[in-house]
């Protein structure tokens, strides 16, 4: 009899731990290359897929062994600031004036700090700088002169290029094209990067860095350095990463408003950005992932396509670049 | 019997008539000057009093005739920005390298269309540009050199001014104050300004606009800037300004979450602004005025005091600046 009871209360317990690992993942991570129309070259989307396969098997490896949700967003986005396929980092779009202007904010999902840069020039990892913004200043976002001056102070650990370190021949070919459409600046085939982890300790951090539109000008501030807007998060909630046509997502505080529906309606991590993308008043064209606490890992995006990643500790692994 | 049924008619609908006038005016305005210290200097006190009060009364008449809500906001902040006892357009206070950067945003709660800028240098009326920007472009967010740049642009309907204009006695004799202190950046004693209007057809503005902070550094961009954090506008809920420490403001979507408690958690408006303000995980410091759509006015702040006024259809008109 006793034996028999052992017998049962062990298969429980291992059912029990069976179920615990299925519902609440130990860490989760998800990562978006930017929302928009497919490319049509398969050389590059290849590429794509190889660079977000790799920095999924690191990041995946590093949560396992305890890594911070901040190290390993801040280590995700350095890898893709650094891979000419993304709009982030090398590979950013050209602005009106042939240069390069980039934006990053992350956040700290423990406590809502929060740090941003818009408009850096010399900055090889602007969402490195944009910690810094977070850790070393009082300031949430610093913009343009003020931003490059600020990386000066921070000293080495900011590491600097040229502004043509950036440029790659397909944006540069981009820019050509659409200045000779006259069109004032592009939406379609964005890079913008994002990552969102819940690591092991039960925090969340989430993070975007991006080039912003081809042909850009009057420096415009888009939503990736707008925290609430393109990236957000609460260890209460969730945490968010945005990509599209960043206008829209400010104006809806589309990142603070998937956590607002969590917490004040109740409302699942999949429901909140589901009603994000398709509800009329929003009128928004793009991506949009997120973690929940719990480590829902979302990924969902109303244009042609979304490249995005996502790896969890129940053995998830997944990437997708062709739609 | 007849008409003692007539009588009673009438008298319940003059009672209704009446009820109705004070549960929803049909025009509500309410005024912030900046929340903080209170200024230890009577005249300095007096002058700003008679300038809200004046600004009020204009507003009110406009109203009463059936002026548009963003017209009006835009006018009120047009006057507080030359008025050299508020801490935006003229008065504005200096950075640390002895110049003035003004910030401003402006939304209007019809459909969220919005626009501000950041970090001008040369425009009379920052409202009035982050006004265009919301009309003229399809942008939110302009900064900076690109913002000027935007406004040379415009043309004559933007006034340019050279950055001295905005320079005054009191805010230099302060950052040198500072500066010998010093202290990074100084917090006390703010004069933002904002403005939120319900008019009689219904339609909900708001904007906001200030010199950010004294001896500020580092391209610094502040809430007021940002749609969400420091200006928000919905006709379905509230139009929302908030003065204070910039970056809480940021962190937590101040103006756009009280239009999220009071959509998603069915909060009263007043409740919704004193959760912002006590709320322990929002550490803000400052204030906040806002309109619902039924036409209740809050102004509420946790600093010693706030500088606003409010009015409506009801005959209500109120203007404090001594706590």
């Amino acid at each position: 009899m006793f034996f028999r009871f052992c017998l049962t209360a062990v298969v429980c317990l291992i059912a029990l731990e069976c179920r615990a690992d299925e519902a609440t993942p130990r860490f989760a991570i998800v990562i978006h290359g930017g929302a928009g129309r497919i490319s049509s070259d398969p050389a590059h989307r290849k590429a794509r897929g190889e660079v977000l396969d790799r920095v999924l098997h690191d990041a995946k490896q590093r949560l396992a062994d305890g890594a911070a949700a901040l190290d390993v967003v801040e280590r995700v986005i350095n890898t893709l600031e650094d891979a000419p396929q993304f709009n982030a980092g090398r590979g950013a779009v050209f602005n009106a004036a042939g240069a390069h202007e980039l934006d990053a904010s992350i956040m700290d999902g423990r406590d809502r700090s929060c740090g941003a840069v818009a408009g850096v020039r010399t900055v090889r990892h602007p969402i490195t700088l944009a910690r810094r913004v977070m850790t070393d200043t009082r300031h949430v976002l610093l913009s343009s002169d003020g931003a490059e001056k600020f990386a000066d102070e921070v000293g080495a650990d900011i590491e600097r290029v040229n502004n043509d370190w950036f440029s790659t021949k397909p944006q540069k070919a981009r820019l050509k094209q659409i200045q000779a459409m006259k069109r004032p600046a592009a939406e379609h085939l964005m890079g913008t990067v994002g990552c969102v982890v819940l690591d092991t300790h039960g925090d969340i951090a989430a993070g975007t860095s991006t080039g912003g539109m081809t042909n850009k000008k009057f420096g415009r501030v888009g939503d990736s350095p707008i925290v609430g807007a393109g990236t957000f998060a609460d260890n209460a909630t969730c945490g968010v990463s945005c990509t599209g046509v960043g206008e829209d997502f400010i104006r809806n505080a589309i990142a603070y408003q998937i956590s607002a529906q969590m917490e004040y309606a109740a409302k699942s991590l999949e429901d909140s950005v589901h009603h994000m993308l398709h509800h009329p008043r929003h009128q928004i064209s793009g991506g949009i992932i997120a973690i929940s606490a719990a480590g829902d890992i979302t990924m969902q995006f109303n244009t042609d396509g979304m490249s995005r990643a996502a790896a969890d500790s129940s053995g998830r692994h997944e990437v997708h670049v062709a739609e």
